[in-house]
């Protein structure tokens, strides 16, 4: 315990986000490790979580309320990732700080082929070192574009390539209308079709790549030789999305839907990050990787997960010609979803009574820069959630689902994420993620069509990609010891017809096998098999089964890129459906730390698997599952110029960890500010009258306990004379 | 057209359900049929839909908007399905009359092994039959129930068997405790292990099953002996779900979540079944088997699809011993969905600005019967539907979804089914199946286990069973016309390193096979297969793919009961994901029109495809997609003793239907009724002064466009001294 602290000061939570103070005290301490003539460039600078094996006795002790002002607790410890630049040198270094004492914990330098994720100060930096580059001035020299057009470029990470590279960027080359002053014209409709490469070292062009714009028969074309100018654009249409430039009227007949919480919301969020709702409590985080994390999620105090995350996403294109084949984007890791995270505005992202969470990023200097509204928490009607209607009676009664909503939106370049965890009241967990934003686009000659994507606007190529993730769970069932919680694969088997055991060939058996040492597992829709966390020491008192939770996650196409391919090798993660592998405090990222430019996976899950860390018989080993999934995105015309979302969901049902349905006691209640529509064409004396007659009986028959349609006390005899 | 109706009356659109008088005067229609001492017992009554090849021509006036009052338009006629009973006979006869006239157009009579669909009425008849038994009272004296119980029995359709058998019907026995004068205290909790038959045409108890009741180990042991009588239930907990039975107080922490809408629904409904939202037009009708069909939905007024329908669903139980043996169930063909609607009580099953259709089901005599609120049409808000920020600018447009929904729900003793058509303003369609309810529980010793399902509460087995579903597609893309709609298989495919067509191995390859005769078709989640529906005349302008519509089913499992074992022999469209056959009039049951007691598929899918109707070179016919999905049900703890919502949704997505995004000209509008949640544990100065600030910063960037959570101005130059 810090002796410098004194007793009336409450102790932060080992899981709360730095406190201003701490955070710059971590850069205080990081800076004094800079050389004379270096500068520094700070990348991130966050919590870094306490180790495991520390917060074990913490959280028991907090769970039990016994947790006391002198109760041991894991040091404040931050993470501060940054690049230390001399004249001759730009070492990329990761330090541990006790922002307590300011004493340097750890420190770790990446060697030459380990690249950093790349910071927004970067993309502007790199689109800013394009343009001004005489290289890249030369090569739109080639082209003319129509008055009042100027050019923009969208920095991108330089993907996969078998040779072995300094540290580059790329920039998608687009043309934008600025002619009527609006600078939210989208350039998007109007790809150049050349690549300038950035050493980012030195911060110069290198060379501009030309691309190929035929289309089936001449795809692989080379570019036509500079000549004069090529005059782009002239007549292709724009695709704009922001109200003012659409040139049509928006529509005028969706009529206003508002989310009203008369007496406030249901959930308590305290400013560490502590949230509770219903029966649930949990804690936030924020970092600039992976965006919102939950931590230390429990249900009527029981622990389920010790930490869920999203945690990669890979998005590889399709398009097998030179240079598209670097297109190839790890979005946490080359850039990271949490430095990305939108600022979510009241009432536009959200509905309701909504709760805003802030967090720190940093500035290159080492300040702390307020992100402002990057996750929000909110309820959200869902619908029924369970209801019987006794038959017999007529009384029904029916339960709405009422979701917690803990939301954050990220904005990559041209592309947007949602990602959501959803708690209901059954016990059960969502993880959601919605594909949105404007899908990545070449050029094509104008009348070509190209099999490797799709023309969504006139010269404009959406490629073929898939957005592959990955979600990270650590289960912690009802327990967060090692080795209380397991991982079983169950699966549902047809069973051939027996004479005995099966003489009419219905039975199916369930087949479990408990995972004993990482490995992966695909999903068998056909099997149903399903991942189950299951306590190796508690049973349910019902069933006498393990008290557990089930992952239920709905099969979807891995990566096709062939498997000895750039593409394949750096995301081994993605050719699976999920992998299940030993924990270890810090090991959050399937595709290894460094994505940026690798070559082939460097500590990722494969590299966790290989490690066979046994789970069983004394191995020792907590299970952590990484459940992938993916959208094979052939991009629709309707994809253009922004898309509808696509949406992923993944859950976690309880299974057996509770002795009843933990939704039984939601109230049923009558909602009294639904209203009765009738038909349009209804009369004074017709329809109206009907349905209000109907909604009368209806009344009437809920309070008398009738919900069913027909009339039973009508059904009687059969017609005889 | 009638010449008796004069001409300023409108006349009924063709797939508006029967009038009263139209009702009544098909009723009349039937009865004359009655010979002397016979009597009539009616099953349905309702409209039977015109031939397509009429429908079409007054659909493409329709929508033309050249429909008059002298267009030429199909008969109104109507399907009347009916028992004759006589001294020595029952015979179900099917007739279509035709309303205007009253002509009998057609009349059919089932042979002696097609047993139509039971009634809710048959299902009283079947518990008072048993009730009433000697034979039922002898084996019931072998137990003595607690003091206050009385018995209460399911009734059940008799399932399948390799016997023939007169028709039949079974009985689930259960006891109820009575003693708290409470009719809706929950009988599940205590099965009787007894299983009476009843033949149907005498009404009389056959035999009476006796149920083994042991578990692993001892599963298939005999039932003990009658002698004295056994004591039931003394020990067993209730499993109340009804409030005031339930011993628990509600819990009181879910704040109310009302859904207001100030300028009303944006939908207009009419009496005659039409609906319009948004750009979305189409008609509802309501018939006793399928529960609630969508026609001819449009989107600006072009076809998508002629017709969308929930179609069927087989319930098999894998409990191997006799005579469980015989539990599966066809919801639709051995009952009805349409006659199990429940009444959708305002403000109970539904939120916001809810309009509530009534329709008429049939008396056993033959009379209307008002079945009072059975479909109910809403909006939701659905979340972000789509979402771009520029990143230069920080301006973000965010679009929320809405989507109209369509639903009914309905009550199969036991369980409950939510069924729901929801359509979105982005095009899509989305059919929705949601399982909640009563799992189907038999007795077991306390203190077993079994292998055949799982113990939910002392003394009650829930036994592991299949819920197969199937959703019946009739797809019209663009144009109404046979031979204009096709079925295509699309599938994404990994392609080898090729040095010169993909020499990184990035490549992917999409296949196309045009579906040519009927088949069957399995989902394959790694290869991404999907079934699109395309126009075979008719090209996006801007892609010059063919418009179409793609389904988006993710894969579940299919039956597991033993191929050459009666349940799958009864059930074949449920060992397949998808069925395509070529269209007839009047064909809308996957697993045939007589399921009750069936052997085998007669008339379902299977017989289709046997008819191997093809779709190309001038084969005629137009395809109907099948879309076949399950819910393995190994039930949980927390399924008691009502089950939370299980839930399945498929898609239907337009592909190059549109030239853009549809949903790009829905404004964006700031919702002003949602509202800012502080921190609990904010101070004066604190936490809820931060959050202000931040929003009204956050408020301050919104009008000057800035939707990014960190300030790119403070990005700036590397720190040196």
């Amino acid at each position: 315990m810090d002796s410098q602290r004194p007793n009336d000061v409450p102790l932060p939570h080992p899981l709360a986000p730095l406190s201003e103070p701490e955070f710059c005290r971590a850069r205080d301490a990081v800076i004094k490790l800079r050389g004379p003539d270096e500068a520094m460039f700070f990348r991130s600078l966050y919590l870094e979580e306490p180790p495991k094996a520390e917060m074990i006795p913490f959280l028991e002790a907090e769970h039990a309320g016994s947790l006391k002002h002198d109760t041991p607790r894991p040091r404040r410890r931050a993470r501060a990732e940054f690049d230390v630049i001399g004249t001759s040198h730009c070492v990329f270094t990761c330090v541990i700080v006790d922002v307590e004492t300011g004493e340097i914990v750890s420190r770790r330098t990446a060697d030459g082929e380990a690249f950093p994720s790349f910071t927004p100060t970067e993309f502007e930096i790199c689109e800013r070192v394009i343009l001004d580059s005489p290289l890249f001035k030369e090569a739109m020299a080639s082209f003319s574009l129509p008055d009042g057009f100027r050019v923009v470029v969208d920095p991108w990470p330089y993907g996969g390539t078998a040779e072995r590279n300094p540290r580059y960027m790329q920039g998608l080359v687009f043309a934008m209308n600025a002619s009527h002053g609006n600078n939210d014209a989208n350039h998007y409709a109007y790809p150049v079709p050349i690549l300038p490469v950035v050493d980012w070292v030195t911060k110069k062009v290198i060379r501009v790549d030309r691309l190929a714009t035929g289309g089936v028969g001449d795809d692989f074309a080379p570019p036509s030789p500079p000549g004069s100018p090529i005059k782009l654009f002239e007549k292709l249409p724009a695709a704009e999305y922001v109200p003012e430039l659409l040139g049509e009227p928006l529509r005028d007949d969706l009529k206003p839907l508002n989310v009203v919480q008369p007496s406030g919301p249901s959930f308590t969020a305290h400013a560490d990050g502590l949230v509770e709702w219903m029966s649930w409590r949990f804690r936030i985080s924020f970092n600039p990787r992976e965006g919102a994390v939950i931590h230390d999620l429990c249900y009527q105090n029981r622990p389920i997960a010790y930490r869920l995350s999203f945690s990669e996403l890979t998005v590889p294109y399709a398009d097998p010609r030179e240079p598209y084949t670097r297109k190839q984007a790890f979005d946490f890791g080359d850039g990271g979803v949490g430095r990305a995270a939108n600022n979510l505005q009241l009432g536009c992202d959200c509905l309701g009574a909504i709760h805003y969470m802030n967090a720190y990023l940093v500035t290159p200097q080492g300040s702390p820069m307020h992100a402002c509204a990057v996750v929000c928490l909110h309820e959200e009607d869902a619908g029924v959630l369970w209801k019987h209607t006794n038959f017999r009676t007529g009384r029904a009664v029916v339960v709405r689902s009422r979701e917690l909503v803990v939301q954050f939106i990220c904005t990559l370049a041209n592309y947007e994420y949602v990602f959501a965890y959803k708690l209901d009241l059954a016990g059960g967990v969502t993880l959601e993620t919605r594909a949105t934003g404007i899908v990545s686009v070449v050029a094509i000659d104008e009348g070509k069509r190209s099999d490797y994507g799709n023309v969504v606007s006139p010269g404009v190529l959406a490629q073929n990609h898939q957005h592959i993730f990955c979600a990270r769970i650590d289960p912690a069932i009802d327990s967060y010891r090692p080795g209380d919680t397991c991982v079983v694969i169950e699966e549902s088997r047809s069973v051939d017809i027996d004479p005995d055991k099966n003489p009419c060939g219905n039975a199916y058996s369930i087949s479990r096998e408990t995972v004993a040492a990482a490995r992966w597992v695909d999903k068998e829709p056909r099997l149903n098999r399903t991942l189950r966390f299951e306590s190796t020491v508690k049973r349910n008192d019902v069933s006498g089964n393990p008290v557990g939770y089930r992952l239920v996650a709905p099969a979807t196409q891995l990566l096709l890129a062939a498997e000895d391919g750039v593409q394949a090798r750096r995301a081994p993660f993605a050719r699976h459906d999920a992998w299940v592998t030993g924990f270890r405090d810090g090991e959050f990222w399937p595709a290894g730390e460094f994505t940026n430019q690798s070559h082939c996976e460097s500590g990722g899950v494969e590299a966790m698997v290989r490690r066979a860390d046994r789970f069983v018989d004394g191995g020792g080993s907590s299970p952590v599952v990484w459940s992938v999934y993916g959208l094979t995105h052939n991009p629709r015309v309707e994809d253009w110029p922004v898309m509808p979302v696509e949406t992923y969901q993944l859950h976690l049902r309880p299974a057996d960890f509770f002795t009843k349905n933990p939704a039984l006691n939601v109230p049923s209640t009558r909602n009294d500010s639904s209203v009765l529509v009738s038909c349009c064409d209804s009369q004074a004396n017709g329809d109206k009258g009907n349905q209000e007659a109907a909604m009368k009986e209806s009344a009437l028959s809920h309070r008398q306990g009738s919900g069913r349609g027909v009339d039973a006390e009508q059904a009687g005899a059969h017609v005889r004379d």
